[in-house]
């Protein structure tokens, strides 16, 4: 695979309300979008900076994975990195022939309408990574 | 201040000679620069994705803050994030006057020449943040 960029930087935090301020001053510019994701149990607020958006993670209930990455890292912090391939699908395939272990082995749908899928950080050098791609 | 981009994103490893070949096959490229960088008792390893760069820091010292932070993240992860701004003193003096515990007083030399400068992570949301600048 040849990802094009890196789309975001997940950081989990305790509560937008708080940190929104923070990153607005830091990069000089309003969040842009605030989203509710259900299907992960977050609410998600998005900057970009160059090619790249910071999409801050707040857990909505706490059996949401942000509420329990957050339960040992309770400051907060870098929690995923997302790069942009052009097939979600066929990028899953080529980091399972690199024998990549594999959350999702197959895309579903994350926030900003965009198909994503998730390698298991035990098989990425402690770094959770996602793959994503803009539908055609 | 407003940051440009995200000018590298900083990934702890236990050992570049392990991790390099992960990374890339997972970004269908070579590694386009190995450099030690003595100041900070590591050695460095550089990728290249859209317009922002992975770091890969290996401690070359038990001393070494990165050896430190392996202690408590075995496996590696994500150290910390870099945004490029035009003037490291003037973003420095920002984050002053925005209340954030600064590392770095001024600005010094980083890895690639650059000029940086880091801001507490307590006072960052648990986020380790640089701040570099292209010398003139």
């Amino acid at each position: 695979m040849k990802p094009s960029h890196i789309e975001h930087i997940g950081i989990a935090v305790k509560s937008l309300d708080e940190v929104i301020p923070y990153y607005e001053k830091l990069l000089g510019q309003k969040c842009y979008s605030i989203e509710e994701v259900a299907d992960q149990k977050v609410r998600t607020a998005f900057f970009k900076v160059g090619d790249t958006k910071i999409e801050l993670l707040e857990p909505t209930s706490p059996e949401s994975t942000i509420a329990k990455w957050l339960e040992n890292n309770p400051r907060g912090g870098v929690h995923h990195l997302a790069f942009c391939v052009d097939s979600v699908t066929d990028a899953l395939a080529d980091a399972e022939a690199m024998g990549i272990q594999l959350i999702d082995k197959a895309p579903r749908r994350g926030a900003e309408g965009l198909n994503i899928g998730f390698l298991h950080p035990k098989s990425t050098f402690g770094v959770l990574t996602e793959l994503c791609e803009v539908p055609k």
